[in-house]
């Protein structure tokens, strides 16, 4: 299958797709031509998945092509802007038609849900990567920007976090501990798997979903903003750098899923002190160290907290406050009776 | 060298190229934050180069920057647009500080030259591969497209063809055949080797100067446009597809460079016949078929002879009709006695 083939059956399938909101010429010439709407800035940002580095060779396509794309629109969504359009530069080791079809199947899902489209990009030849650059607009002067957290600030993330590192670390391969039931509270609302199974966890780290609606709520009402790709707690120190603020953060609030509860409370079935104290240390580490979340970690004022509250309740989004800025430089993290905590080194999230 | 280290370097490195129009936010967020001019729509293309696949391993890296994005600028040039901004995807196999300083100095010569400005995104742990997206501006209405050609248009090309072609058959390794001297017709105007050199074919492979200025004359000229940068039959066939059209090419008279025309036109050393022959065909081989030339091929009213060589020529770029476009569809090439010209395999243009 040489260039031209693969070019054209993208071409074919994004056609397919029927979006075209501002594309003036789509896939086909020597590039794309788009039309930002009057008063708005153009939002771009561009995000590479390498086979074997960023997801394991034997991953399903379409959960690749899933993921190349959610993680440039979670970028977007940390900005407040609404998807537009993407290019999508794919190097294949070889002709493999399935594989792409597979690909396309995910990555064109994830499209439409958000209604951006795919304009241009290239295939050659090479070790399987995925390189896309998503645009987006956003009303000029309105968009979230990292350097502007101010002290005081509560400090807040939509979702659960955690789930991913938790799937990363069973890596498909231990037994699900034991069942649960209960109700979904901050259950990702399009994740379909068993809330409290580690399905839910596999899913959210294949298929994470962007917070583009919540990051749209929140122009006016956030101070700054940023996505939680590389831990929590990682990202927060770019805010407060960029801010030049600190941050207080209390590891024990932060928002678990109920698989992730499941996974690892403390529970009757293995009450020994030391144990228990395994499990809340890996809940912490996955929490506030896990990457691969693409929630949104933001500050806002105090007096917003009800606006907050509410404006993300209104698209069934949880937001929960997990801290403070503060003036003293850094990320301090403080578990639940006040006491600093450290964050293990990388090697620690691998629990067997 | 960490992810955060590298992306420190380019954005320290970026920052001092000082190359900031339209730029609200540049390197740091999540996204990049744009201003479209008013009135303007947005051009965007992706292309990639693959190490081993679109450039050799011991490649300088400066002219792997350079190249990088100078056949992104092509495309933007075929556009008639104005570059404005771009994003950078860099995947390494390893630290390589050295590398990646060099790389970035061919990659931000040439931004500099064109004054767009490097806003965003990533590097990554993977084989050596380099995803660009470059973002252009053009007047609303007023780009080149491939799909408006008529029937009784000029065909044009910009400078010269078939010199990448032969400067990787000659592959560095064979020794020029001999020196020459003589006028510079249709010289790339910023390659700085003797043009009659081996060393100007290898420039032209190795840093190729896309031809922005060119096509922002075309606009109101040019009825269609695309970049040679696939080979001259290949290209001008996409401009026959989307336009409904056929076109009738002369391969005899394609623009060569004196380096070209030193190498392969038949002379007195060697006037035998047959080896006569098999170099005409060569030559023929290279400028119609051979791709990575990155000029300009476009389409315009025979009215408008004098206007296009005046638009052209007053900014220095050579401009040569090499045929028209007709009702028959396909590419149909004519040597210079009328006879049809068949493409050789791909083969071929091995020469040795």
């Amino acid at each position: 299958m040489a260039e031209f083939d693969l070019i054209a059956r993208i071409r074919e399938r994004s056609r397919h797709a029927g979006i075209d909101d501002g594309v003036v010429l789509g896939i086909g010439d020597d590039a794309a031509l788009l039309q930002v709407p009057a008063g708005h800035e153009l939002v771009v940002t561009a995000d590479t998945l390498n086979d074997g580095v960023h997801f394991p060779h034997a991953t399903a396509p379409a959960d690749v092509g899933w993921k190349a794309l959610a993680v440039n629109l979670s970028d977007l969504a940390a900005m407040g802007a609404r998807p537009a359009w993407c290019t999508l530069s794919l190097s294949l080791p070889g002709d493999d038609p399935a594989w792409l079809d597979a690909f396309l199947d995910g990555f064109l899902e994830l499209a439409s849900i958000h209604r951006i489209a795919l304009v241009g990009g290239d295939t050659t030849r090479g070790p399987r990567s995925i390189a896309v650059t998503a645009l987006g607009v956003v009303e000029a002067g309105r968009a979230l920007r990292r350097d502007h957290a101010r002290v005081g600030d509560d400090i807040w993330v939509t979702g659960t976090l955690g789930d991913a590192a938790a799937a990363l670390a069973l890596g498909g391969h231990l037994p699900w501990p034991e069942a649960a039931g209960g109700g979904v509270p901050g259950a990702d609302a399009g994740n379909t798997a068993d809330p409290a199974g580690s399905a839910f966890l596999a899913e959210r780290l294949a298929r994470p979903r962007p917070g583009v609606a919540a990051g749209r709520q929140l122009p006016g009402l956030a101070h700054a903003c940023v996505d939680i790709s590389d831990g929590l707690l990682a990202d927060l120190g770019h805010v407060c750098a960029c801010s030049g603020t600190g941050a207080q953060v209390d590891v024990d609030a932060l928002p678990a899923s109920v698989a992730l509860r499941t996974l690892l409370e403390p529970r009757a079935s293995c009450a020994s002190p030391p144990l228990a104290a395994a499990r809340r240390e890996c809940m912490r580490a996955f929490q506030a160290t896990g990457g691969d979340d693409y929630e949104l970690c933001f500050t806002a004022s105090p007096s917003r907290r009800d606006a907050v509250a509410a404006a993300l309740g209104g698209i069934g989004v949880d937001a929960t406050r997990i801290g403070r800025i503060v003036a003293t430089p850094g990320v301090h993290a403080l578990t639940a009776d006040a006491a600093p905590w450290q964050a293990p080194h990388r090697g620690y999230v691998h629990f067997g």
